[in-house]
């Protein structure tokens, strides 16, 4: 399907990328890139990646397929570092979790963006970090989103598409703008979320007692509050008006419950679990 | 340990006391009462009890322990049914899951709290109900909270602790404020912010496709908002005071992460998360 494969950024997600493309004889030969060199000399320790080249030019020189998997507030330096490596037929995708703030940062660096540039972003992942967490069946039966700009061609779309595919995720297309609300309600809202009541927790003085406390529904809630704190700091900087949106919204509703349990209102109080319950079992399985 | 052990509702939590009880031999025979005699008699048919009555006087007659499993909000009429069948030497306990309330149910039917009441919460459960979702081991290896009341006999508390030992949890005492206070913050908290969370999306116009989108970590923060809506709106009915104190804190967190997404404040939104992981990483297996 490929020749040569440049990724950018060898960790979880990048590196499960790797193993999979491996898995599925997707390619002849992955260099990998990674801002830390013994990050790099790992992956290819770990056969993860085929080599690794100490810059991104030189990662990308020759690449038929780019795929950028660093954190999002390293796009910009990414693009800036490729731009003189690249040419209108290299195929380039990323795995960020904000997709407008891709297309910002590529606009900054490309007077008109690459023909080959096509951003997408898979909906998987854990809690870990790092290419040690990485495995191969990281996308089956997961969904990627594909969010091709103005300037995309048609090959470029469908080469990343069967990518994915070919690696086992279902693949759904759509704006950056439409994936960045949709991913904001899901994945950034719940993060925030679950961040901020652990932090609340914690700044209670008898914090370790009431962490002692907490039972299977508060361990699975919290889950998410273990993520990497960087990266989701980075999401937040880069889906910020999508993010804020929800969150309102989210405050309104939970004034509302507030209230409710302030006037000791079961009926308005049942009205609303019962709501998000009957919402649940419906559309998640 | 007991002679005749009476069940005032025989759900999911009931249910798994008597097989618990059962499955260690800790009494001669458990009544069981239900509202709806359907349910005794399936009670009786799955071999959960042993026999079921048609009214709780009935069922607490000349039982040395009386467990009330049923929604927090038919306490005070659990008390006054069975007011007249107790004696001194009963004990007393429940499962409910805030505790101040159960006293103050307690003390609108008796003029003094019976010497046998030891209320109790077992933190335990799943997001299923009914007592087809009991089962034996539910109570192992977690903890039961006992508070007891001002008038609880030391024989009472002993028994208490007892009972809840010999089926598998840790038991740990402390005063029926305290409890709802913690319990407040690592449960209901958590609760009430899921359940807000879906019904927050499920109104959102595209909801259907933004629930497809959901990944794990929202399946697992979400868990909880299909739990019983009944049951948590009693909860959030008879905690109302803990849980709106602990609202108002998160509300503030929340406040403060909000602004800093406003502000593109990335040292701020950093330190949160990573002050949240940690607390998380530190406390919670």
């Amino acid at each position: 399907m490929f020749n040569r494969v440049a990724i950018i950024g060898v960790g979880l997600i990048g590196g499960s990328i790797a193993r999979a493309m491996k898995k599925h004889n997707l390619c002849d030969h992955i260099v990998g890139y990674t801002r830390r060199v013994n990050e790099a000399k790992k992956a290819v320790a770990l056969g993860v990646v085929d080599s690794y080249e100490s810059s991104v030019a030189e990662a990308v020189d020759g690449a038929d397929l780019v795929i950028i998997a660093v954190p999002m507030g390293a796009f910009e330096s990414m693009f800036r570092q490729m731009a003189g490596s690249i040419t209108d037929k290299t195929v380039i995708t990323d795995v960020g979790s904000a997709k407008s703030s891709v297309i910002n940062a590529a606009n900054k660096v490309f007077e008109t963006l690459p023909p080959g540039l096509v951003p997408a972003h898979p909906i998987a992942g854990t809690e870990k970090s790092g290419v040690e967490a990485s495995f191969d069946s990281l996308f089956e039966n997961r969904c990627t989103i594909v969010t091709p700009t103005d300037f995309s061609t048609e090959e470029a779309v469908e080469a990343v598409t069967q990518l994915w595919q070919a690696i086992g995720a279902e693949v759904v297309c759509m704006t950056p703008e439409h994936h960045d609300h949709v991913l904001a309600a899901t994945s950034h809202l719940p993060h925030v979320l679950a961040f901020s009541l652990v932090d609340t927790l914690s700044h209670m003085q008898e914090h370790s007692e009431i962490f002692r406390f907490a039972a299977g529904g508060f361990r699975d809630f919290t889950r998410i509050a273990s993520s990497d704190p960087t990266m989701w700091r980075d999401i937040c900087l880069n889906n910020k008006n999508a993010i804020l949106s929800v969150l309102k919204q989210y405050e309104e509703q939970l004034r509302k419950l507030e209230s409710a349990i302030a006037d000791a209102d079961g009926v308005e109080i049942e009205k609303i679990f019962s709501n998000a319950k009957s919402a649940r079992d419906t559309h998640v399985s």
